[in-house]
């Protein structure tokens, strides 16, 4: 399996976590065979992309008897990494910082938030179990818990000093809120771009206007 | 320069954001003159790719002199639908329905949120000047007010059924944070996948140890 990850194109990839709702919610209902028409008609696919998705990752299911739910739910979850803990840190106490701190539904897919740091880490609303340690703190804590992925929730002007911090940790993976293009050869970045996507809607809207 | 929208793909319209966040930081600093080459670094894109994707609006640059900041801002503003005012309202109350009832940012950009409608409308900490309405006024809300945009920040579980009343509502936007696959072909949709990205970034950890 490991072999064969390397080679997979990263629009298959980008489709698994789809796949992985999808799966879940099936399992949820208690479905326990599913055909690539039913699962390519919930997720807006053809069912032979869907297929065609799945070798990429070998055999999972058989023509005619469907793929097994649990089975497939449980490749898939083992291919993205699902089945592992993440220990996570914040960077940033405002507003997305502890609603992030705050949400639990992370937590329960194993990625555990260990700290929160802010340059005043003073009365900031989050959960008891959480420390909000000073910013200076950082690196000592850094040298003496493991840090899998740093969540940046400082405002744009910080960003890219705090994550030319985090690259001169070691760290190597960050999930990026503020907006702002964050890049390294070392580390992995995924950004969730709010104005991006909003800029994409208004684009969107204009043209339906235009076209219709 | 409409005509020409209809034929840019979707990969070049993609850029336009950042296209545009770049151009306001060097506006904003000052900066009235930017060359593909520039420009190209700070997104990490090659200065031909840039060249081509301007070409695709028309001549805004000329050889050797480079592209002006200021224009070439407000062609992209243009084109992106910035340089319009949006109407919003949002459904769902909760954390992530306040927040952004909260934030101003987008507002300053025209993006306008106008009402906030929950099942239970009481006790919501959101701004004065914007009201928040049990969801059976949405109707009323809708057929007396100029809506534009529909922004759905409610649960998983009830983020379809709350899509299918948009959608027969006659609204034609919907900015989606519900962690499920909407669509439907008169309405144009934007999701926000947190959880999509956060896979994302464990599958990419994952590959960077496993390569390492």
């Amino acid at each position: 399996m490991e072999k064969k990850k390397e080679k997979i194109s990263h629009a298959v990839i980008r489709r698994l976590p789809r796949y992985y709702y999808c799966l879940t919610e099936l399992s949820d209902s208690g479905i326990t065979k599913v055909s690539s028409n039913m699962l390519s008609k919930r997720l807006n696919l053809t069912a032979s992309q869907v297929r065609q998705d799945f070798s990429n990752f070998g055999e999972f299911g058989l023509q005619g008897y469907g793929y097994d739910v649990e089975y497939l739910k449980s490749q898939i979850c083992s291919i993205i990494g699902l089945d592992k803990v993440y220990s996570m840190i914040i960077i940033g106490a405002g507003k997305i910082g502890t609603s992030l701190a705050n949400y639990q539904a992370f937590e329960k897919q194993g990625f555990k938030v260990k700290a929160v740091f802010d340059k005043e880490p003073e009365n900031k609303s989050v959960r008891d179990e959480i420390p909000v340690l000073h910013i200076s703190k950082l690196q000592e804590f850094v040298n003496s818990n493991k840090v899998d992925i740093v969540v940046i929730t400082v405002p744009k002007v910080q960003a890219i000093k705090v994550f030319e911090l985090v690259c001169a940790l070691g760290l190597k993976a960050v999930w990026n809120f503020a907006p702002v293009y964050l890049s390294s050869e070392n580390v992995v970045v995924e950004n969730i771009d709010m104005s991006e996507s909003l800029y994409m809607l208004a684009y969107k809207f204009n043209d339906l206007n235009y076209n219709s």
